[in-house]
């Protein structure tokens, strides 16, 4: 399928956007090899800007990332797409408002998917970014395996949040199990790659905690989580500068 | 408020010694994003100087500092100070001699935190900087969360302080329970940032020592803590050199 | 011995090839010292090219690297080679389409080889690469160890591949119990040294996930890890780009 | 006191080696801030050359060295020595074959000295390098510590490689309980550093290898540690290039 011209414009400095987001990853130091994949989307919300699958970091340009439609066709585009892109099209579709997804396999958000566990919201640092634990999603079955696989992994997360009743804005992240984590963002692909670096390091706390506490540590107090997402993201918030 | 003009060069002076400490916090991997923050004190103690609030170390600028009096009133500056000023004021208050003070999330220090647990004084690393272990405040109740939520924090740690007799000088830094780590110097700003740096490596150290005892190692003996911090700090001091 | 003229231009450009790959040891902090070795094979089989023992990183060049032939005898070189040259040159001979082996003291996959145990599949980025657990091969008798101690590490290799019935293009790596990991490549030298960073980075979530979990993480279910090797390695392969 | 003349050529190379292996800490990492030294001797064992007390690396220049007699005093040098130069001397006096000595505070390595335990050999990387396990020192006795401190760990350390025939050549490191590691070189002071940094990563791998064996993993077996030990260090050694 070929773009209309018009998206022209916004296309290019998405393509730039999406690059510089991937680019982030390395620098951040949540990537190796091939691994990982960040996207955006235009404002239409009609085209998805992926990674393509596969490609190394070192040798990626703007002009390789892969333009696809919602329901997973690739549009004017040399390269194959992530392989995870039927995921993130998903996520899309589901929020009407996520700038940006990011998925990697950062090694200590990694773990606790591998675990099978949620990760706690021990502290501050924690409740700053993610409002209650970040989850992670129940294993999918075998026919969710070996059918749609990427399309069924979004549908996981979905059921995840409904079921859990979690809010995509206060938690923009999860883990899913035995694989590792998503992160979307509200403002931006950048945004969403920089709550990746924040999940990391939140996660690496919390292994730490684990072995201080014996593996016996104890969620924060409700009204300090609640102070400390409220104050960074709530109606009444001053972190920060006014906008 | 507006500032008097006699202020001018020392506020400027401190302005830059300030930034230089909070850029070193990026330098030593203390912080990511835009976590952490360093002040500064006038010599007269009327004003204080800290980072903005929300602003990001790339982009920050030594005039970007953001001039506050000890009531927490920003003067003269066109940033919101960081949100945790109320802490840092009150400490200077509470102490007339502090010249700078530190706040990181570093993830070694916060696990403690997290845990709710003081860094025991495990050995010499340790006892040369830190008299005893580096205190875990007790956790505020909801109503000092939900009341002046900072300047609560700041009351919570000169609690911990004198309930245990702590001595401010001989052990200089506290960890805010599920919170993380402050540290504080009667040098400098950038003296401060070291000493949140050697408590971030004393509290890597523990968390290995506790790995590597099963959970089960003891404080060093009372002698090694005093000759190594008095070998240091005391008044027969003879690490360094003659000043 | 010398080398025949014809192989001139081919030896030229592996010395440059397992150079460049010993090299990327360095760039991917998986040694420190004179530690690991990346080895490479004419394509008639009949010649190894490898780091020369004890060699120094900073002070090598890609024309010292080592000559042998399958038996292990030098040819044309200046320097001894690896001292885990029998071990290479027994693999290359198991394996006629191995095209490249590297051995490493990475600090992750080392711990599990001194503990004696397999790297478990816990999750996707593990059998993304690897399919199953990484064994660790039985320990080495002391008849064997007082022997052709290298080659028989090679044996042993061979008998745990033999006996678990692992196929060695799914799994291209291995730890030695006690001593350390092995990986090889039916591509290319660097290519097994882009494995053995993959190793390295799926023994830390390993670990990681052995903490979590209380030492009790089991395997990753069985649909996945093949969903997730078959995407990436089977014949319906679709992860990456056409070739 | 002053030196004579005769030494001013050895003594201002001394110093410039002195000074590249300390320089050497800070590019592996081993140390922040001051911490850290490491020493050299002249030829005839007169002179030892050491960094100064409490000096910033980061200003630090190869005159700065200083020079002391094996007794302690200081000769021709504006600064003080390092306050550890009695434990340096007093292994030098003991082991006339000693050409460089180093203490870090190398956070794994500290680890096991903060547990009061000996580093286990695990594995090969351990083997290659020390024989058997890195011995932890027993605790001096307060009225050890509150005498002449440093000359007192000195004999401490003499006391374990006595009492427990240990081989100063075949395991040239120790840790100082509750403190941290000492190593030395019988070739020089660079030699000194490079095995505190193989130290520091065969305590990480140690670490590790208690993680994953739920703190039971047991010694590489005695057949492994010989071989491994002898192949680099023994008479018949084969590792490396011929002298």
């Amino acid at each position: 399928m070929t773009l209309d011209k018009k998206y022209e414009v916004e296309i290019k400095k998405l393509k730039q956007e999406v690059y510089d987001a991937n680019m982030l990853l390395v620098k951040y130091g949540l990537v190796i090899h091939t691994w990982g994949n960040v996207s955006g989307i235009t404002q239409d919300r009609k085209y998805m800007v992926i990674k393509p699958s596969g490609v190394s970091y070192d040798s990626l340009k703007p002009e390789d990332m892969v333009i696809t439609d919602l329901d997973n066709n690739v549009i004017d585009s040399k390269y194959n797409p992530s392989s995870d892109t039927p995921t993130h099209t998903l996520l899309y579709k589901e929020n009407p408002e996520i700038k940006g997804i990011v998925h990697t396999h950062s090694p200590n958000a990694v773990s606790f998917a591998q675990a099978g566990k949620d990760i706690p919201c021990f502290g501050t640092t924690h409740a700053d970014n993610f409002y209650g634990p970040v989850p992670c999603a129940r294993a999918l079955s075998p026919q969710e395996i070996n059918g749609q696989y990427e399309h069924n992994t979004g549908l996981v997360i979905i059921e995840t949040f409904k079921s859990r009743k979690i809010d995509w804005k206060a938690c923009s992240a999860t883990l899913v199990k035995e694989h590792g984590p998503f992160a979307w963002s509200f403002k931006s692909p950048k945004d969403a790659v920089d709550l990746a670096l924040t999940l990391e390091q939140v996660a690496k706390m919390a292994i730490n905690t684990l072995i201080i506490s014996n593996n016996n540590a104890s969620s924060a107090q409700g009204a300090l989580i609640e102070k400390h997402y409220n104050r960074k993201h709530g109606k009444n918030a001053y972190y920060g500068q006014k906008k």
